[in-house]
């Protein structure tokens, strides 16, 4: 295991038990002076829609599903729920639903636990302690418990004039360097990093005019981890469905490999950067809530970017 | 439907087509103001863990379920999408899940149209709306986008000296504006109000003693909504499961009929206000970001309060 | 309502309370004589396999999902059971999985209540009896108990000497006769009557060929109806996804309408007859066994051919 | 491995590739002489009902949900129905449903991949073959595709005069052989056995009546397997939770390795057996027709008795 014994991973240093990874660049003194971001009062909802089509999946996952529990015809379940507690219902009653869903479709946070190479996880747990009854034993998303620190997003597809990216373009360490500096945006350690490739805005484009959207998708390559190395980023997210470029960038998901793997950074995908992009925000106060599931592998989110 | 016409009621307030109800009180400029509440860089993660078992949970709804979907004993699975791509795996893989859960379960917001009255939900708007395949063609959970702004908590249970209230214990507006004082808690119009009735600590307790717990549960009373209308809250939660006291107040959801129908608040249920209410933190930021699901009654969502 | 009080129906004709319709056709007496058809032992199954891709699925109801429940990776999981039950696990474990899917994908059997027509079901029962929770009060699939008689095969694509139906071919009432009698089939009051359409032989060669697959689909018409009330079918089976040809004659499910809401007939769909057509088979004893899912509107079935 | 290796089990019995074990023991000549069974045109379904609640449930496999996908309040949906095919509704629309659950709940057949020892499964297939997205490469219950053979019930409950087994009680090669020799049936190679503990009868008793259920339950132990052996059993059926005796006989699942491992015996569970015991039918032609879930660990099934 040549790479996982390279000098440039997280293994072991926020302890030998840490599952958080790089999300402990982010504590109180660094998110109290991350406020000073906030000045407008405008918010974006980076989520996307949540519904059976018309939102990107990878077939493999299955479609989003939200069924009906209980609804308006169910007059004497409602009333059930009067009679036992011995009051009228009055003509009230109820909607609920139950939802399907894989947990790495739509909008979605990576738990740490989500990839393994070489038989390990992120600071060195074995991929046997995943189950498929408990899920990870280690590095699970609710280990997440909250985000919320300074992001910058870096608009690759505005700087380089394009609605968005082509499918084969790779996001490198250089691009990412051109576009902070074109952009004039500050990076510290501990920030979170958003990277635009338009791929939303081709998906869109694509439905409403029925053309075949590339199963290839711009993103990221292996140079880019370097950047992220060098500003000691502490998540990482993008418009696209894997953060790193499709096809991957030498081997299968190696980028995915040294952020969730080597460097213990989670990573947002299929993040709507649409509403930022529109108004040239290029630095929020970003607050990513995944559902804690113990023992999962990611979840859905609804980032908020706060400006 | 003398209640439903009666002048405090919020139907038409923001429109005729609105379908955010008292969320519309959140606008930049308030949540501009509210970003002086943050000072020392802590958050709270409000969101229940979400798991088979120790967690509340209504039968009827089923438990939450994390299925895996894929795993380290995929590995054919996983080279295969390495051979889609021309590219060799070299010993990466990972783990996927897909979860099964009702939007009602565990620390979850009630969308404007999880409850109706009198065959109408909050702005008029028909109980005939709603479909079964479809879910709310009106005041669907993905309406509310995302939630952002200042909340105070009354933490009745502390103020009275107890772990937490007697289950039949009423929380009614004079109670509210008795702890209010005590706290000296200032209220703004479109604030988020949180009421803690120490049910979450109780919750717990029975589970680790293996006491029964019952089914009755502390909550607000319907002499509470002029608590709510005299300060014009944005949106109410509580730390129980219904906010409003269980046996309802006279008449089923009598409560969340005022609420939710009549005002068009969303009410924040199973909020665990554990650690503000060990920290004394009253005021905070609260970012609540349910997951967008078109037609969807209500969301799972893992609050972040920011100190 | 013209239709639903023509004489031809079955409303009444088992009572008013009655909710297994044209089955009660089969009584003890008629299946015994029925064991005449058995001769050679050998038995085919009908019923589709079921997996994510690779079969026949309207995409509205989703794939059916099939999702590990527990195994061999839950070690310490299956050594809980034997620590409860005190005795070692000796190297024993089991795997175990969760299925998800719609009750009419692949192979299934359409309950009673699965189709409404004018507000109103099979035997009269208002549609307003279906609620989202309980589902069906009225001709749930767990009605139907198990169904064990006579079948006949009308196999119209060999007849035709055709693979596979041409998609817009219509299956009148004098197909039916003219195949019937070519074959020198009787069909004796309550048999259950199968129609060979091709369709899955036509769905297999398109998945294998990658061919496109019409949307239209051979099937019976509204004539057919007239040779079902003349030999009096218990059940009506095919090949294809409705029974009924796509586009339906005339109004939406006419054939659905008359058959399944005015005559009380199940209709089961998508069943495999290909092994019986090989062998030319052209009757056999017929076993269905819904699941009995309470409140049900069908049900996936593996019904078994006995020659 | 000395019991793997022991000369009673059945592995290369059918080949070193067979992955339908004693079923196999069921060909057509032996069917068609089991046709002198059939008689009296009675049937038995031997299916519980699926519900919610008030069915026998290992509550780490979560209940059984049928939940609507669509019903008559989504009239705008079944319209586009008709639209798509230029034909009006008429009044015309649908209900249906998605069910959720785990394969081994309820009445229901283990596949041969359901348990392993030693790391390996039937006919020595390794337990390595069992992924989590694809499930059981090896032994799936798809393998099954349909059981229709004679079937014999000892019904022990009967034969000691009493309405259900003490739950301790063991079921010895002995006791069935009394019970066998007292009923006076005789028992053919490939016969299915079907053994009555009456534990469904007091299930149903204590649901009535408020008791509570042991979680120990009457089965057959490890002699019984002699038993089996000297009669050479197809299948072996109960309508207890897991045909063996719970606690298990010495070691977690011993039965279940000795049938389902070493023999290739598949396990019917949860048999309701009721009816034929109020009628005293201890032989019968039994159809057990599972989903032909491809890479299932088991299935639902409804087994049908005819007699």
């Amino acid at each position: 295991m040549p790479e996982t014994t390279a000098p440039k991973k997280n293994w072991g240093r926020w302890g030998a038990d840490d599952e958080r990874g790089a999300l402990n660049l982010i504590d109180d003194t660094k998110r109290a002076s991350d406020y000073e971001v906030l000045r407008t009062g405008k918010i974006y909802s980076l989520g996307l829609p949540i519904q059976r089509s018309g939102v990107p999946v990878f077939e493999y996952r299955g479609p989003a599903q939200r069924l009906t529990l209980a609804s308006q015809t169910d007059g004497a379940f409602w009333e059930s729920f009067g009679e036992a507690m011995d009051i009228p219902t009055d003509g009230a009653g109820g909607n609920e639903d139950l939802l399907i869903f894989g947990t790495h479709s739509g909008t979605h946070l990576d738990a740490l636990c989500h990839v393994y190479h070489d038989d390990h996880m992120y600071n060195g747990f074995e991929t046997s302690t995943f189950g498929s009854y408990g899920g990870a034993a280690r590095n699970s998303i609710h280990q997440v418990d909250g985000v919320a620190g300074r992001a910058v997003m870096l608009d690759v597809a505005a700087h380089l004039g394009v609605p968005w990216l082509d499918p084969m373009f790779r996001i490198t360490d250089d691009v990412l360097e051109e576009v902070r500096e074109a952009q004039g945006t500050s990076i510290r350690p501990g920030d979170i990093l958003l990277v635009r490739t338009g791929w939303i805005d081709s998906f869109y484009d694509s439905l409403a005019n029925g053309t075949e959207l590339s199963a290839a998708q711009a993103g990221i390559d292996q140079s880019a981890v370097d950047f992220i190395d060098r500003y000691d980023i502490a998540l990482v997210g993008s418009d696209n469905g894997a953060v790193e470029c499709l096809p991957c960038d030498e081997t299968l998901l190696s980028v995915h490999v040294k952020l969730l793997v080597h460097r213990g950074i989670n990573l947002l995908e299929f993040a709507d950067l649409r509403g930022m992009a529109a108004d040239g925000v290029h630095e929020c106060f970003l607050v990513i809530a995944p559902m804690k599931v113990v023992g999962g592998t990611g979840s859905p989110v609804n980032p908020i970017a706060i400006a």
